[in-house]
């Protein structure tokens, strides 16, 4: 095959780490290894049962047809309503969140590409917050972008570096700032005065802004996220500015448990969401009306039930809780700050040198009775191939026991991983 | 806004005129006007129950997964399995498709806006066989591609020009050969020969060929539609070198009146195929689970219910029946060729100048008894502005008796749409 022959973009297109991991725990699973898949943020809990209801409704009419390329004025509708019941349940001052400032994308992922292929021409360059979720690279080379970091650090407990240290960043090619908060993976939540500084600098760039707010609900500690809708500035022309660079990025894959469902949404001011509605109506058409259907059930539910997400926090808190013991219990050397958000614990580890061989290792060539763990190797969170090369990150997408199971694993293997490193450097037998 | 912010792609992506259409019957629904809405491919017959069947059983299961990004591998084996089925019905010789040669996307739209982002880079030419769907434009200006057209006429039934007349459109930025068969909007199948000579031409220029095969099973007549898949070289390096240049694209959106749920498929070698499914990754991360289970579920029906398929075509050539019958009585002046294939008929009207105002002014400033008919003003599907401007075009998506009153209403709102016209030359009275 010529490889000449294809765009230059795909160049920089590759499987995601993540997903390769994925594909290797599927494959032991199916040999019958038992394998805790701590490697992908797809939670094991059960979805509101009104999603099913509203997809069998919707299926059983026997025809599903196209919906308009900017989402169907239900879901639209829907979903505004439940971001404004969010914020005032909170009794936060935000932005008021009207239909015509939804956008309804196949998950946020696409509401992430939609978004950098409406902004960004070849070269351009959007600046996010490192560390950070690593398929970001690959969404922003589809549109020829380039992703570049601000790095924070675990030690500093992920705080923002100084407004000087940021605008260092900033270069003519910059189109964005981007961050994910309540964060995957480091769990850092931003705090307001945090948001509200990437605001500013944005706008006296004149940069849009892009929050991506997946994790809203993803709240493991006392602290809300502080959201980009909830940012206003005292000054009328600069307020109306941020308002014309502002993107929020949601999705209902992890409040709900449906990640392989790819409902997304991206929220804006009507005149910025019509360029990314095109660049949806031009990779995919529209959205599915079926999931539409069945999505607006969910959060339909959600309204009227908000204990639900109240005993979804309380299901991973307990998780966290567990798993915090058992890394204080079995594995007493790694640094694992407690996450304040999402659903993820990095786990630096100073006895190893590559997380990435340990990560295989223990997948691929070790078990404790049968099971073992798939963790995701963290370098390809940051930008800097120097950084989190001995971190890896483990999802809270099992129960407490075997969260806890899980990290007992992770400590024998990490024995049997030294002798068996100290084994390689010794000659072969045969 | 500033407009300049945003990526130059987007000044190339209008909303389609198709989709302008239908938000206008849309409208006029809601206000009580009954509307045979004959602008847009929708059709109106139920879809196999097994569809419905599998879906409610997956999303009974209350969590839906993420999915590799190439697709699930059940859905992508039975494709392949309904694709050779297809063929050897028809004791045609044809290359075997297997599981690894398909790609699943977001319908057939996704499908080729992730070939697109694959083979082009900014400037980088794509030629088409004109008319052609419309969409084309704008999925190609996502990459960067721009369109250019081969023109055909309705005068000459579709029929291809010379090789040298084509090959006087391929410049050194031609990446590939694009054309649908059946075609939307003209309803002509490209014959064996046809086919043959375009994939010729595309081997000697060294550029990919595409083919747009969504309406496989939209057979009006007698002969079928003949395939890429069934190209073959007598020369063994030709033949070679062929496989690794074609690409094939289908839906299920047509066959099981399934637009609004989204599942397209790439059909390719497994090396081209990679290069097409990390765009697939990288702007949707992967299709939704629970659809693929659900078509997956429509083609294991149709593969023990092949008369399916074939009440579908009886149905289609019914309503076409009706048509061309309404046509010659209701409508003697206009030149409206019989298709062959996919579900559409073209109608030049030779009486008016302008059919995009015919339209708008039948839809929105005329009823027969309440009624009036939404059709698709053929312009859009030429690249040259002077083509078309009298044609529309009519989907056959309502039964024969519909059918044959949209005719009649298109007759009677032509009259009026020549009043109008002359009313509009006269001063108005106040």
């Amino acid at each position: 095959m010529n490889e000449g022959k294809f765009a230059d973009r795909v160049k920089y297109l590759a499987p995601s780490p993540i997903r390769k991991m994925m594909a290797i725990a599927k494959e032991l699973v199916a040999e019958g290894k038992t394998v805790y898949e701590l490697n992908i943020g797809q939670p094991d809990i059960q979805c509101i049962p009104e999603f099913a209801r509203a997809i069998n409704k919707k299926a059983s009419t026997g025809q599903i047809n196209y919906a308009p390329y900017i989402g169907e004025k239900y879901l639209r509708e829907t979903f505004a309503r439940y971001l404004n019941h969010y914020f005032d349940r909170r009794r936060v001052s935000h932005l008021v969140v009207d239909t015509e400032n939804v956008l309804v994308t196949v998950g946020a992922s696409h509401a992430l590409s939609n978004t950098f292929l409406a902004i960004c021409d070849p070269g351009d360059e959007i600046l996010v917050i490192e560390p950070f979720f690593s398929p970001y690279i690959g969404f922003l080379a589809v549109s020829g972008g380039v992703l570049k970091s601000v790095p924070t650090r675990a030690e500093d407990g992920f705080a923002l570096p100084s407004d000087e240290e940021i605008q260092k960043h900033i270069t003519p090619k910059t189109k964005a700032i981007l961050f994910n908060s309540p964060n995957n993976p480091s769990g850092k939540i931003f705090s307001k005065e945090e948001v509200e500084r990437l605001a500013r600098i944005a706008l006296k760039n004149d940069l849009f802004i892009i929050g991506d707010e997946v994790y809203r609900e993803m709240i493991l500690g006392e602290t809300e996220a502080f959201s980009l809708l909830q940012v206003e500035f005292s000054d009328e022309d600069e307020n109306e500015k941020f308002k014309n660079s502002m993107i929020v990025v949601d999705s209902s894959s992890k409040s709900f448990s449906l990640c392989g469902v790819r409902i997304g949404f991206v929220v804006s001011k009507p005149g910025l969401l019509e360029k990314i509605a095109l660049v949806n109506a031009h990779t995919v058409a529209c959205v599915s009306d079926l999931l539409q259907y069945g999505v607006a059930g969910a959060y339909d539910a959600i309204l009227s039930q908000p204990e639900f997400l109240e005993n979804l926090r309380n299901t991973y808190r307990e998780r966290l809780d567990a798993t915090m013991e058992a890394i204080d219990e079995f594995l007493p050397n790694v640094v694992a700050p407690r996450p304040a958000g999402a659903f993820y614990v990095m786990i630096k580890f100073p006895e190893i040198d590559d997380a990435n061989e340990y990560c295989h290792f223990m997948l691929e060539k070790f078990n404790l009775g049968g099971e073992t763990v798939a963790a995701t190797p963290a370098h390809a969170f940051y930008r800097d191939p120097e950084l989190g090369k001995n971190e890896i990150r483990v999802a809270l997408v099992v129960p407490p026991d075997k969260m806890r199971k899980s990290i007992r694993i992770m400590a024998e293997a990490l024995k049997a991983y030294k002798i068996f490193k100290g084994n390689q450097a010794k000659p072969a037998l045969w």
